[in-house]
């Protein structure tokens, strides 16, 4: 019998409760969250077997802990276990920043523990122990990053825990996956909330809202993540998303300069040439071809097999035309 | 028999041919597409109940006269079309960007035909006849905007019909709804291609594409949109979205300043601040409170019911503690 404790029991934490509860064998879990209703809840949706009231309890004995609260928190709680824990205990997260994170863990826990932190590529744009799900995890990527000092059984153990959830571990160096997250995960978050502030400000925005349909509720969705969860991403991975921000500002000044003076007249134009780009990255991203060639000229000639493939009929002729610069007033007809 | 035509069999027009087959009576819908394929499929799927391939065929002797092309294309066809159509027809578009379309119809129809355009709110992130659904605009608001010369009894058409698909309409003035618009509906599909540019654009791409999950698939699901409907709005509407892409580059260059200077530790910070109101609003947005109003302090007290309403007991603590500005270190503990 392994005991495996659960500290913050949100959506993931609550999750990975359910899912170990329903897929694994012979695990006793154990849960803890700062909240006494989700700590209840969670014991009566079953994704623990029992709820502890007191931090130092809950990781009393555990084989493994998984802390799986926002990055803000992480490091105080470290500290306030740190003295509990079993001898050979192996710790993890699930925090989507992991630089700040290692440092922590090696600051706060003896040389026997191993840390391996880790992030489940799951639950995106929800919150909350309510939408936690047994099957969160199945086939997603689940990133694992063993500390310099974690002696191979920590890491054989986190990875059976991800295995046995569903997901598929993922070996990656903590900046590494810093980098990304910044770009693909955080990014993201700044610009959905970016949006909610923009729009939301507007003295119209009692009759703009009228409007916001399907779209907008898309886009917005990330602006509510748990606050203190995007106010630790921020801080925690700041310089990355500094870095990223700078590129979108220059992708919307680009936009922004277009727009002011570009002929309304311009079919093929840079603002056609733009759209199209970003089209193209959409769909090659979604079928899972990635790596663009920027280098290439924007627009691929009408013998490019892709474009046939991902644009159907209409979009390709659009494709091709706008890459022979036509503008024959005749090509909407039939 | 009441005859609609369908210039554009797309997402809107097919789904606008299979509600009005689905649920009303008496009419006749015939379609014309530039793509054969697609005019083929939609007499296939039902959507209409004859296709013309010649468009001059098909607003022949039609009552109703529905344009669901994007925008650069429209003009042209209202000049096509004009001498070909039954004198007291009426004339709709489905555009999300109007007054262009307004003036257009104003110089190409004569004055026995009415023309009121349409907008409706509904497929958001959604392209091509394959999504087409008879029931996509049940209960969707469908901005309605009558130009000043339109007979009433073309309103009355237009409005029938609007309810026939199951949608509700909404009049609004064509300044107005593309203010409105290019807020909710033009600036997201910017933010959405500027994302997958700048990270696709990137040279680590291939490696920070594996990291990219639900979230991101969510944010850069409006890059997705046909490049020719991008276009069109982004030029069509191009005054409005510079001013609204100023208001989105002032919030992130706002978030990347605090992320530049902000101290870590700083748990109740401007960016803590920034996060909670986005959240906030996000909230109201998502319960239907909208005007926001952002005058008040941007922290509220722990008195206000509506926090606790949203927040429950941990973020509502969070945001208490914030307002309070306390930064007691044992708050995470129990």
């Amino acid at each position: 019998m392994q005991r495996i404790a659960i500290i913050g029991l949100g959506l993931i934490g609550s999750s990975i409760g359910l899912a170990l509860k329903a897929r694994a064998k012979d695990v006793e879990v154990v849960g803890y969250d700062i909240e006494t209703k989700v700590q209840n809840q969670a014991k009566k949706d079953g994704a623990i077997d029992r709820a502890e009231w007191r931090l130092p309890d809950a990781v009393k004995g555990a084989d493994i802990v998984v802390f799986a609260v926002p990055v803000p928190t992480m490091k105080e709680l470290f500290t306030d276990v740190a003295p509990h824990l079993k001898p050979e205990a192996v710790i993890t997260d699930t925090a989507t920043t992991k630089r700040e994170v290692m440092q922590w863990a090696a600051e706060s826990f003896p040389d026997t523990v191993g840390f391996v932190g880790g992030n489940p590529l799951a639950g995106g744009g929800k919150n909350g122990a309510a939408n936690a799900r047994a099957d969160l995890f199945v086939d997603a990527a689940y990133a694992v990053m063993p500390s310099t000092r974690a002696p191979e059984r920590s890491v054989k153990s986190v990875v059976a825990m991800v295995e046995a959830i569903g997901a598929k571990p993922y070996f990656v160096d903590p900046h590494e996956h810093d980098t990304a997250m910044a770009a693909v995960g955080h990014l993201p978050i700044l610009l959905s909330s970016a949006l909610m502030m923009a729009t939301a400000a507007s003295p119209s925005w009692r009759e703009i809202s009228k409007f916001a349909a399907d779209d907008f509720k898309g886009m917005t969705a990330l602006a509510g993540t748990d606050p203190q969860v995007s106010a630790g991403i921020a801080s925690s991975n700041a310089d990355m998303l500094v870095y990223w921000l700078e590129e979108i500002i220059r992708e919307l000044t680009d936009l922004q300069k277009m727009m002011a003076h570009e002929s309304r007249s311009e079919k093929d134009g840079p603002l056609m040439q733009t759209f199209v780009n970003s089209w193209e990255a959409r769909k090659r991203y979604e079928a899972g071809v990635t790596m663009l060639d920027f280098t290439r000229p924007a627009l691929p000639s009408a013998g490019d097999g892709m474009v046939q493939m991902f644009l159907g009929e209409r979009l390709g002729r659009i494709f091709t035309d706008a890459g022979k610069r036509a503008n024959d007033p005749t090509q909407y007809r039939r």
